[in-house]
């Protein structure tokens, strides 16, 4: 159910409403927007009587809402979110680029590969503190050690820091860390993970699970904003197909469908969803000519071992050309991605 | 790294193999057979020189293992592994059955359900107390109330209870009630959820992830060994495909591959797999033909609102039919099935 | 549009509606029945006005047919097909087992193993002489050569013959001398090629393709039917999906949504299916269990070279193996399988 | 097998060795380059003895190619093949754009829509005159009148011809009107067709099937090739997979992954990919920006019959929009592009 006010509404009669909404045993939504503030209700098990709002002072209507998500739709809230982080911003104006290598290593290897980020313009900085691995006897990343080099990172170059929660117990770490909280892609539907992440007043960037289809997808954020958190990030990483030649198949076309539903941002890793390194430019490019809000990349400090160790990771040169493209590539696509592509 | 002792080797010498594993900081998984024990070792980050135990008596070799898997695969425990649940199991002579409701909706509702399944001679109750649900609107289960319920089935039965684990918080609770941990499919790769219930001494049921590889799944298992739980059963349950005549394709292949590499029993849920009612018996039975060692089917007992409610669900007189082709085929299979599928 | 005679309806007047529809330009396909003849209509670009039918003497109905198959549908035919190819047949009583070489390589080999084939009481034989290869390098089959060593199986052993029509160029020749003309997956959409043996006398044995869905696949049968060839064998034999422990994922799910939609034999092809024999068995079994008319599978007559030319071919004792669980299933699962699978 | 000639070979030697290569059995591939020349050595079905040739004068070494393709990679031609179509080409400075209507359906429709096509500057126009449908009762396409309407467009506006040929039956016919023959996704694996066109004199444009790997991509050309034709174009068009918010998945990491391989050109269809118009636009850009050397889109006169008739057709201001995005995304990839993606 989403409650619109009238354009005259004042203050008081849209306390009255959530006043109501709440008295019912369900929770309100208020979502003020330029001329007029729209309230949604989630909490209901059925279909709820629009007469109980309708009647109420300063109600303009009631709308039952039949898609299965309300709070992630453009129905509810038709212009996009710009997610707000500190004083850079995510789905605004410029493409938001997030770079950094794919772990925390050393605190010599972060600040190394945060420099050239920084240099280049960059304001998002990614690594991994908890990492996610198939292998139980994989290196698991260097936990509060990795967040506390991630924090001077922060400090030194101003850079907002983007890394993973892996778990319920460790969110309230992560969470004294990072500026926004990164959902891996094997956790997009641990609803006890996302719920608590949507209790936070942390951005969160939720990836896209490895099969999952835009309703679920769309459905693992509106878990998120249930809670009452509404700052969340989309971001698509690649599905499992049976494409062999890739470790997985961009799927960019969820792109615009994403856009076309949700006033979410949307933004594209391609160096996971790739795996090889002389795929992540050209793929990366098409992710902002697709009308992505941003990319997320690997970036590496060490050629000579990156051939081994990071095969999908930038060299420091390559990331300084892409940085440029995607700005060139941004200026053609903006002015007109808002007319064409929804 | 796998230590085969000799098979004359003293209970002493194995203990002190298992020292030097643990002085070396590494975990010893010490694994009695019928003529000799082996001992797998698993925390090594790179290879470990073998000469460190070879050299102490009662050693017969010491074998670097490379597969990605140790503690589940063939290597290091040839023969299947039997998982013993109270006076049933699974993975021995019989097939096991595993049928129940979805979700424990009421006291009533699950009560006459068990009846059903107990009559037929079946020893394991399914039936979800926490449902994790793709929307966070949708009805999530009734909790510990849905636990003491299925408390009650076991008392009144016998019957072996499995039901789901959804996540680290409610871990302790489910534990005290059920008799298998079952881990959900989107959960495959949560890993701490995985390493909670490998500390635990209850048997886990771990169902294959919606688009989980071979080895993902073997992975996905090895963490919950990892932490000493040995007592896993895999669940094949259907993998996303384009297929659109079904919810998802059944991956029945999964099963003799699984027997190939692993000591543990595999078993199929066909009602999650298909999605629709008539595709389940046809598929329990093809379960049983290919060589699983049970199945796991949803029971429904209101004919007339199982049409609307449960699609997947089995009617009473179909359940029945069901066991009794279960058995008939399933004594076709077997004798045969060690030399051949394997 | 499907016209339903009335159970009294004479011969002159089925004629007279025969006529009446190829007057308006469209093809009649009449289907006798135990009580009654249905007739068809294809040819139609959009709806036909059923008052220029209901009208004629001896019509019952003239029932608008909204899915986009027909012939193939069960809403025209109820009741099974059954395929005679000679005095065998495909989809009756008995499970038909079709089982020899991958390709025809010489009169030697051939006749080796049509006699083992043979020695089972298996009626029909596999072998191809024109193979379709993905590379343009690899052996493309014998020709009219290899027609011409199974022609001479079917005179020796009696058994009937299946092998592939590659091309519009050679069905001719293929015509002369096969029982049954196979499609292969990778021309299932070849409409030319399905038009041509749609206007053959011989049955047509069509395997889906790698990524059909069950309505394309019954598309191209129904191209096929609607050149006036009703003999048409269905054939499962793996799709493509991301897994890779096997070479394609068989879908038996699609048995039992095949035989609730259309009134077509359906029989699964393991080999291919799965690339590997120690999975060809079991997944043979499972198969029949699932409910399949029959089984085509690949037989080697020389193990130690199979080792490494035929990994997917079965061994000879395998094959007798397999035939007596094919019978022993079947058993179990006729019988039943009219009441419950659809 | 690939012979490099020495630089200073000359004319005649190299013919000497065509002569040998011939007479062994064998079908020789002269690829002229800017310093030497390179013959390719198909027709052989195991390995040849390279000391047949390296004794010969001007030979500078006989290599083994072990890839399953040849004349496809880029061992035998490093250098980007360009496809000249009369005055225009493919895979050259520019981004070829090859535009028009799904199917020819009248003379007026096709040049209304031949016009605005014109008028962008664009050099190809696409329509079909033989369309493959999955329905028999479906249009399919004018045939040989198509074919008339379409060689008029190029008669008045001067563009070039893209129009698909269906099978070997109407080969001769498709091969007088058109400039490019197209092969379908569901004819890539038809191996007769390919062969076919492969004894062209005119391009092939050739689609990537539906669920084809990069290597049986390529292999398909290979095909095409090994009979003479080297005027090869690729083209991604969507694959299958789970995602159900797109007909199909756009995989645009193929084309990188194809410029890596092979020196022939890859275009993408984004129209047939997505399935949906405001999906089509967004991914042409991408497709210029992943580095492809052309898009393929349709575009439809008459928005209001195009609202129920071609969901995926772009209306021409539209398209004059993409035209222009087009050009401005592909100077800011060219120049850097040789350098970055390969």
């Amino acid at each position: 159910m989403l409650i619109v006010m009238k354009p005259e509404a004042t203050d008081e009669q849209v306390e009255d409403v959530l006043k109501v909404i709440r008295e019912l045993g369900f929770k309100p939504h208020p979502m003020p927007g330029a001329t007029r503030t729209a309230i949604g209700i989630t909490g209901n098990q059925g279909a709820i009587d629009p007469t109980h709002f309708e009647i109420l002072p300063g109600v303009g209507e009631a709308i039952r809402v039949s898609k299965p998500y309300k709070l992630v739709g453009r129905d509810l809230k038709h212009d996009d979110t710009v997610v707000a982080v500190g004083e850079a911003d995510i789905g605004g104006r410029d493409p938001a680029i997030i770079a950094g290598p794919c772990a925390v290593e050393s605190l010599e290897q972060t600040m190394e590969i945060a420099e050239i980020v920084a240099s280049c313009g960059v304001k998002f900085f990614r690594g991994g503190a908890f990492k996610p691995r198939t292998s139980p006897y994989s290196f698991q990343g260097l936990g509060e050690e990795g967040l506390k080099i991630l924090a001077r990172v922060r400090d030194r170059f101003g850079l907002k820091i983007v890394t993973e929660v892996l778990d319920t117990e460790t969110a309230d770490m992560v969470e004294q860390y990072a500026d926004v909280l990164q959902i891996g892609a094997r956790n997009m539907q641990n609803f006890s993970l996302l719920r608590r992440v949507g209790t936070s007043r942390k951005p969160v960037m939720l990836k896209r699970g490895m099969s999952a289809t835009l309703e679920e997808f769309l459905l693992a954020a509106e878990y998120i904003m249930a809670e009452g958190n509404y700052n969340v990030i989309l971001c698509e990483r690649g599905v499992r197909t049976f494409a062999d030649h890739t470790r997985n198949t961009l799927d960019l076309s969820v792109v615009p469908a994403v856009q076309n539903r949700s006033h979410l941002p949307i933004i594209v890793d391609p160096s996971h969803g790739t795996g090889k390194r002389h795929k992540v430019i050209p793929l990366a490019r098409a992710a902002i000519a697709v009308g992505a809000d941003g990319i997320m990349v690997e970036v590496h400090n060490h050629p000579e071992r990156a051939l081994s160790d990071g095969p999908q990771a930038l060299l420091p040169e390559m990331f300084v050309q892409l940085v440029e493209e995607v700005h060139a590539i941004h200026s053609v696509v903006s002015g007109q991605r808002s007319v064409v592509s929804r």
